[in-house]
């Protein structure tokens, strides 16, 4: 069994103490929180387990294999640092850091140390992501045309990310891991309606290469909770709603073909063709017990995590880049995917 | 009873010929078109009107009062200067003409003639967008913050326009009417997915001074029709959903309330406010029978159309910036709204 | 081409006239009503069709091939009646007659003079119920074991037959054609809030024979409009929506097994089988357009109607049998399928 | 705080623990369960809290105020009665007992030991439920005319019950809450898809005094999850959709007005009324908080509790006249309100 301490017991933090608990592979032995009301909550749903506000105690635990963190996004880079060199396995929250620098640092230390980094891209683990990955990589919907997201609800409003880094993330890390989309560049607007407040609203154009675009619609100050991507491919398309409480992912026979002829009107070059939906069963395993799973298995096996420090990495360099982009009103903002040497 | 004649009887122009025939205010004397079999089609189920292949006849023909032109985009503006030059009334599907400097001309020539000329701004003329405006204009919602449209569907691919001329010209026409949208700049991002074609997935996002932004996502490829709109006031947020065969318009007494205080913390400063959800009763009279009698009104008493010229021309100077946005990957296109200079 | 005569210009009216002068087989030349306004909107709608209160003369007019007869129900009986005595073909209103004995005289009087007889159960010609009989002779369901609707609405409260009569008559004929579920008994509820007035809500069992067993429930004063069948088979399951704009027919691979064994408990007998869920595409022609070819097609060749006069009769014994039931409280009333002898 | 014990830890078990530790009112001090996997899986999740399989020690331990039962239904009437007379408050999950007669020998218990009998109508505890019975005790729906539900899905097949009794139970326990409905008499009609098996699909009508009728709809094998009840009003009509993530009580301003006159055809006697339609915020605490809240105030200051001993009795006397319809094809069977006298 995996010793494991979870730090910051706030929204996410019941989850994954829960998780952690029931998995079967590991056991949770210490909880941290700077709020004492959270403290007295985790300790009246999990009477067994350690609650403490000093993180540093947990990291530094020698009765602790692993930490998971879930904190603000500032605090993730120091708190990940500092486990990885008490020689701890690491969890963290999305975004993986604050800045793509930092993310290159704690993959360097991980690798240097041979310890497990990998950070909680959850819907990567949901049963309706890996199915679609599943038929992009059979080829089912040819090649990919667009990835197209809306992800808007009410709140909750961040004081030191922007709607971008909270939400956006998710898109970006499923476009990764579905579309293996490489992101080339990015073009983002947003507005903020808080005065003195990062923005929380904002679209997101990322183009991936070849004739693959992407773009993520993210809003805290919707009336409604949308999760709707479309993604459309030159064979099928497909509506994933994570609203639906059944067939999540509907796949459809629709697209157009093209017939080019030398005398050939517009019109006539365009045939639309239209067959059969279908929705895959999913599995229905709770996305986190089969990442927390996978994390065991990194570091039992030493495997490399699906969702490791480098796919923690590759969407904080879009975010970078979206940030920069709707400061700048629109403008194109290039990534450049040179490895960098960071000093140590 | 005014004597209209319908140019162009494609997909349009049967619910044009329909509409002047049973308005009580209009007959249909001709109908043109370049297809034979277009005009059997007419004649078969409109038995009485006269279906010519030659548009003039029926321009310069005496006993018409007024024209509607219902064909494709490039065209729009011979027609109707036509139509101006020759004392009809006319009647312009939407988007008015292809250029900002031909709308001009066609509003300076009917205002020369004092003829009225409109642009079939449909949606305008909905029981939907006509609640939705007057819930604006009572202050029902607020301050207007964001207007977020998805407008999707399979087809039908044009050649001469790209997406953003096609339908993203709804949402300008509404944004113009219900919010009083002054588009000060735009930016887009948009693919053609077809070798040579316009593009036919694109992403608008306008703004409209203040902090008032608007996006339209619109796309020829996508596997299930959607018509939704977010619009986000600072008191109520409404979601206007066309595809709902009732409720398509749903008012939220939800949003959030900012309390600044020297002390307070980022999430004690948001409140987030959620009260009943409504839907108001809308009129349900076909928009083309509200319009064709509004249309009728104008003639006979020379009032002011809510969707003439200017309102056409507003909407394609919004649609020449996106291109041209869309042409450089994004960058912002501001909107010159001088009053331009244009020679007869 | 067949020359018909519509008689009765209310609420179908339009639609009969509209497809009969569009399907290319048939043409429509004359139209009666005893309201002088609805002809009106039928000359001003179809300026070639002769327009008048009498329809007997339509009837006996040598000059008129077939009569299509959507007049209220108690007038169903004489107009048909007449015609078939006039030598003309008929196609009748559902339900075909106000009782069994008047629908098996139409139908020995139609047989006697060989001329087609026709009963417009409009559901039977939609592409979603025709591929849903495909789904079940193919086989795909397995046995059925059960018909489950809800067709709720607000209005159009009648006077001379009830709710049972109005709208469960399009869930018996989609059961025959698609289930050819032969009705042995019924019970039905029901209630009317309006003093004096045919009930307005109804539920109505049907025991089918085997297994099988229907359900009907039907309302004229419901908030929301449903149209909403289950369809469950032991091998695979329909959700049929007829308010969707598209996926009207879902196929669930859903289903129970079960396994006897000595030692198995209840709860290990019975296994959850669950698959995927596909829509298939369906035809989207007119129904009505298609049932007037169909009937083109039994006068010209004549074959016999998918739904003839033993169609109609069909659905009238259950429908007497529900309304006998309904008055006793529910009490069950087989249903006699003895071929009767009428006199003449 | 009130110590309780939970008995049986199947499904509805975990949720009974959580909620008992977390109410701030209640603890947990044992569970017991026939099954040994079950009690692992309980100290997994509550690591505090003893597990046992004998029920009897729990009943019968000093330490325990109070007992919750949430075993197959024909354990519930000894338990209780044992827990009754151990002097323990009692919350037994619905149906109260398999037969009225047990359920009036537990209220005698009860009221003779002065302990606080409740049956765990969990619905009548949601948002959504007290907020329609709010607006139907304020007058706003008018006279209640009908009450009609859907409660289908796909399992769990039960061995000792039937459908009715596993489903139906939920909405007898509203109607009663909601609409005071005392159920006057009843017809039933159902099958059994297993054989040897109790119904699986069952169609109950209760018919409730004056015009109102009560109709209910319940299936395990249904390939959709439905739980949608409407509730027409004489001056507005509810849909109840429990399905919706949020919006799950709307209200509609809709209904029909009955103009008498000496003159007036029938269709000029009924007008159709439409107005806006409305969805009143809800509540959101867990529906099972809230009862075991009202549970600890009920034992602390000997309130009467809204779902107690009687109104499990009221929803078991019809569910036995329902049975008892169904096995004879509908027949209808009065419900005797005359108080019983029951032998001690």
């Amino acid at each position: 069994m995996i010793k494991t301490a979870v730090i910051g017991y706030g929204y996410w933090g019941p989850n994954l103490v829960r998780n952690f608990s029931e998995s079967g592979r590991t056991t949770v032995v210490g909880v941290s929180d700077l709020r004492e009301d959270r403290l007295v909550a985790a300790q009246r749903r999990f009477p067994g387990v350690q609650a403490t506000q000093d993180a540093a105690s947990l990291i530094h635990d020698p009765g602790v294999d692993a930490v998971a963190i879930s904190t603000p996004v500032f605090a993730h880079y120091d708190l990940a640092m500092a486990a990885l060199k008490a020689g701890k396995h690491v969890l963290v929250e999305k975004p993986i850091t604050a800045t793509s620098e930092q993310a290159m640092r704690l993959i360097d230390e991980a690798a240097k140390r041979n310890l497990t980094l990998m950070v909680d891209h959850t819907f990567v683990y949901t049963g309706a992501v890996r199915k679609i990955r599943e038929l992009v990589q059979k080829g089912d919907l040819g090649d990919i045309l667009y990835y197209d997201s809306v992800r808007v609800n009410l709140g909750l409003f961040q004081r030191d990310v922007d709607v971008i880094w909270d939400l956006a993330v998710h898109d970006l890390s499923i476009m990764n891991y579905v579309l293996d989309c490489k992101a080339m560049a990015v073009t983002a607007s947003g507005m903020s309606h808080v005065t003195g407040g990062p923005e929380n609203i904002a679209y997101l154009t990322v183009f991936c290469g070849g004739n693959l675009l992407g773009h993520i619609n993210v809003n805290w100050l919707s009336p409604v909770k949308l999760r709707r991507t479309l993604i459309g491919g030159a064979s099928r398309m497909i509506v994933y709603d994570d609203m639906e409480n059944s067939e999540k992912v509907k796949v459809y026979d629709k697209g157009i073909t093209v017939t080019n002829g030398p005398e050939s009107t517009y019109q006539a070059m365009i045939g639309y063709r239209s067959g059969d939906m279908y929705a895959p069963q999913l599995e229905v395993t709770e996305a986190l017990g089969v990442e927390i799973r996978h994390f065991a298995d990194c570091i039992e096996n030493g495997a490399k995590p699906i969702t490791g420090g480098e796919a923690g990495l590759a969407v904080v360099q879009v975010l970078e880049a979206a940030t920069l982009s709707m400061r700048n009103r629109g403008q194109l903002v290039e990534i450049n995917h040179e490895p960098a040497i960071v000093a140590a």
